[in-house]
């Protein structure tokens, strides 16, 4: 019985996985008929049993874009699957189980900020979900932050497919939305643009915003992993406002860290929609 | 060889997978000094080997309301970890795998609006991925909907934890925010009851909700496995800016289903708070 066959016949089990089951399954073995020369060996070779463990490992983000890419189009699962197997399923290409045994369909849930409704872009849920599985929030929290500082600042898309484009082929325009909302995003990208928001631009907008945030989640990621990782961004509007709104302070009702610009600086955006529509 | 002691064996493996895989080992079964005859039993018992699969139950939201509460307070882990692993988590002790296989801590990453920016509120996150593990966007973007939306029309929160409270015992005020979003869920609450939202007040209410959310989505969830769920609650905000602003409409740059009311109605908090600030 060579490692392959084994491998082969457990199917859905990675590899990093298979050492602990055939040693579990051994250590009970007493199957009619066998010899207890086979039961020893067995027994001989049978570490503890555990449950393969969720360790990061660093990634090459120029492999990686790609996929995520490809995996916003693939059956439609969007931009937070995008992002998350991109990550989790490349460790699992690589390393096998625990991170190829994920459920990765589960992460379709960010598409379009959680099933349409627009709040989280769900692409910034699929890298801090799979920071998630790695570190508590002491660790990750600050990573999180500075991802997500970066989407607000920065003006996507960045990432080109080229001949690879699903949706749309050749440059698209930008703006930075400053906000970590789908609704904000897209719409401000769209109105800036006149550009429709379910039009095949808008979606290839999307995917390869879903590079994108693969693409820097990674570059904190493996800063991480070799211990460099330190938080560089902040926000002007989040200091003034939780100076007087933040934890401790004379007004501490505010709960968040987005950026309060979008919908507290009384833009045309924010005015009486409902009543005095321009 | 009992299925007790299979089971204790096989540690990390739940019960639901554990015909598969000694089949599964069982089918390319040829330890040496192992007869023939045990061979041919284990081949005839051998069914196909594949991955555990993600099937829903039903649940008892009595019995779950007060995990969820648990949860949120289980090691900090908080609003998205309490209601995800009430429903999962019980599914997997009563059916072991897949569902007692997730890597429940994972879902620390929607607390406080993900890692704390205040975004979608992370109870609800909790329950839309727990749908995600059983339904794609076509069946599961209705029900995360009817949740969302009776979240934003809901005078919160409604359980108390009596003697098992672990944050503030006894009544609590109540507010419906209007909004899926951490940071004006919990900011309208405590603007309106004067309540610091570092405080164990604030902490109390987000843990009751999180009961609230998983009573009302494992309704959800029973009523689809039961084959009877159907959409009832709508948005009169939503339906009115997107029958100009939609798919198909005269001008269709918005994405998503929020309530419009909170940050498009020109009220006071959107006033322009960098300038004028009251």
């Amino acid at each position: 019985m060579t490692m392959v066959s084994r491998r082969d016949a457990l199917g859905w089990l990675g590899g990093a996985a298979l050492g602990g089951l055939l040693a579990g399954v051994g250590a009970v073995a007493a199957l009619p008929g066998e010899g207890l020369a086979a039961r020893k060996t067995l027994k001989e070779k049978a570490p503890a049993l555990a449950a393969p463990a969720w360790i990061p490992h660093r990634l090459d983000a120029a492999e990686c874009a790609p996929l995520a890419y490809a995996g916003y189009w693939k059956d439609g699962l969007g931009c937070c699957y995008g992002v998350f197997e991109s990550i989790i399923g490349s460790m699992g290409r690589k390393y096998g189980a625990p991170y190829n045994q994920f459920p990765f369909t589960m992460m379709e849930v960010g598409k379009s900020g959680i099933s349409e409704w627009g709040t989280v872009c769900g692409a910034l849920l699929g890298a801090a979900s799979a920071f998630a599985l790695f570190w508590g929030r002491k660790e990750r929290d600050p990573m999180v932050t500075e991802l997500f500082r970066w989407y607000e600042k920065t003006a996507f898309p960045l990432y080109d497919p080229g001949a690879a484009a699903q949706g749309v082929a050749g440059p698209l325009p930008t703006n930075a939305c400053g906000s970590v909302l789908c609704h904000i995003s897209v719409s401000t990208w769209c109105h800036a643009h006149g550009i429709d928001a379910a039009s095949a631009k808008r979606q290839e907008r999307c995917s390869r915003i879903t590079a994108d945030v693969a693409t820097k989640a990674i570059e904190i990621l493996n800063a991480k992993v070799d211990s460099g990782f330190a938080p560089l961004l902040s926000s002007k509007s989040e200091a003034a406002c939780m100076s007087c709104h933040g934890k401790g302070k004379p007004s501490p009702i505010a709960k968040g860290r987005m950026d309060c610009t979008p919908c507290h600086s009384g833009s045309a955006h924010v005015q009486d929609k409902f009543r005095n529509h321009p």
